[in-house]
């Protein structure tokens, strides 16, 4: 049974994750990262020690990766093979640890994390993925005590989920910064566009995206279109935006 | 005051609109749309008459136009003089009206609107513009008692925040589709993103949009990113779509 864990890696998903294993009673027992600021700033929240050296991660019962995707590899290489080691990579293969570690696999919660923002975890989605009958066991254990939504996922299928969590999240947040700039310009608050917000992901809680679409590209409203497309005349980059994805939304009607 | 209202249109903004001055207790007493079926439904819903003639429109307290852009012009040439004319249009100018009529303005509820999707209006953003003191009063009291988000905005404005209405809401939808459609593909429900959708919404209750963005986009983590373009090579329309806005995600963030 997993009791001790450490962190390798203090970003913004360490971050989240470490305070919500931390709340399940598990024992952090060490931050690894590769700057002191942001190995401090962490262990300091967990009360834990940290490291800025990878020789010097201790034995624990899990070993957490949280690193951009491009450091992993020689994290891996580091590290104890008797460790039990699972990433956090929505894009990464499982393989990448396999024939490094005795136990491995992947721990993927699927959300938006911000170190500001706490999240309730008991909601969050977590995709697990593991080398082994055995790991998976002891990784639904743990899974189970951060979150009632525990997913077996294969990397193949967790590739596409992280797809789609980049449109859906991250694409999403960006046309939301877009309109905050928008009104901006104009000396108009963002607190105009809540209620929009709120209905336009609420509405998908209970019908499928394809029958909530509205707005002037579905209707194929060209005299709409082509207003905006004038207001942003100053603007290229958010003209091409706008007629891109207009079109995709005209094309996805079909 | 007003007290009697005709609708023209029927589409989702004037059904939804329709049955919130209803239960407002206003006096629906008309509904036209060029399309009988339209026209029929509504005004069963509404228990009012309804026509399909334009010479046909009864004298009321308030003509509210809700029609695609396109059609107001001709709307507006048949409608009596003497009337109180409204329309509900992001993106038209008050001046459509300027001239045609006694008493006009601008009635513009700042939501996603499905007709079988009901919305509580009193957190809607009603945008006012009126030709006159007078008509901005009648309409206030109008709108006062649908929602208590009432607003003065002039034309000029209302496109800007129409148009931001389209990137935070039409835009935003369209990429929930895709991540649908994408999660479809390879067996894999709706459900697991909404958590992740509804946080991606909460999050900019309180933290502003630009700080709340998290990805491979604004990392640049170009390791995921050729990956998720990979995964995508059978969809070129939707490369350029992920391509396109993560360089938009980069750029922002300078």
């Amino acid at each position: 049974m997993i009791e001790s864990i450490v962190l390798v890696g203090a970003g913004n998903l360490a971050t989240q994750l470490g305070k919500a294993l931390k709340k399940a009673n598990f024992n952090i027992i060490q931050v690894y990262s590769r700057t002191t600021n942001s190995a401090q700033q962490l262990a300091s929240l967990l009360n834990c020690e940290y490291t800025t050296d990878l020789s010097e991660i201790k034995e624990s019962d899990l070993t957490v990766i949280s690193v951009k995707d491009d450091a992993l590899s020689p994290v891996v290489e580091q590290l104890s093979p008797e460790s039990f080691v699972v990433h956090t990579a929505g894009s990464v293969s499982m393989a990448i640890l396999a024939g490094h570690f005795k136990k491995y696999g992947v721990f993927y919660p699927l959300q938006t994390f911000s170190k500001a923002r706490d999240v309730d975890f008991s909601v969050i989605p977590i995709c697990l993925e593991a080398g082994s009958a055995e790991a998976m066991e002891e990784l639904t254990l743990v899974a189970e005590k951060l979150s009632k939504m525990v997913h077996s996922i294969n990397s193949e299928k967790r590739k596409t989920l992280h797809l789609a969590a980049v449109f859906t999240c991250n694409f999403v947040n960006h046309f939301y910064d877009i309109g905050d700039q928008l009104l901006q310009e104009q000396q108009m608050d963002f607190e105009l566009l809540k209620p929009l917000v709120q209905e336009t992901a609420q509405k998908v809680m209970r019908m499928k995206p394809s029958e909530a679409q509205t707005g002037p590209a579905m209707r194929f409203d060209e005299s709409v279109m082509s207003k905006h497309i004038d207001l942003l005349n100053d603007k290229p980059d958010l003209v091409d935006l706008y007629k891109l994805v207009s079109r995709s939304i005209y094309n996805a009607k079909k």
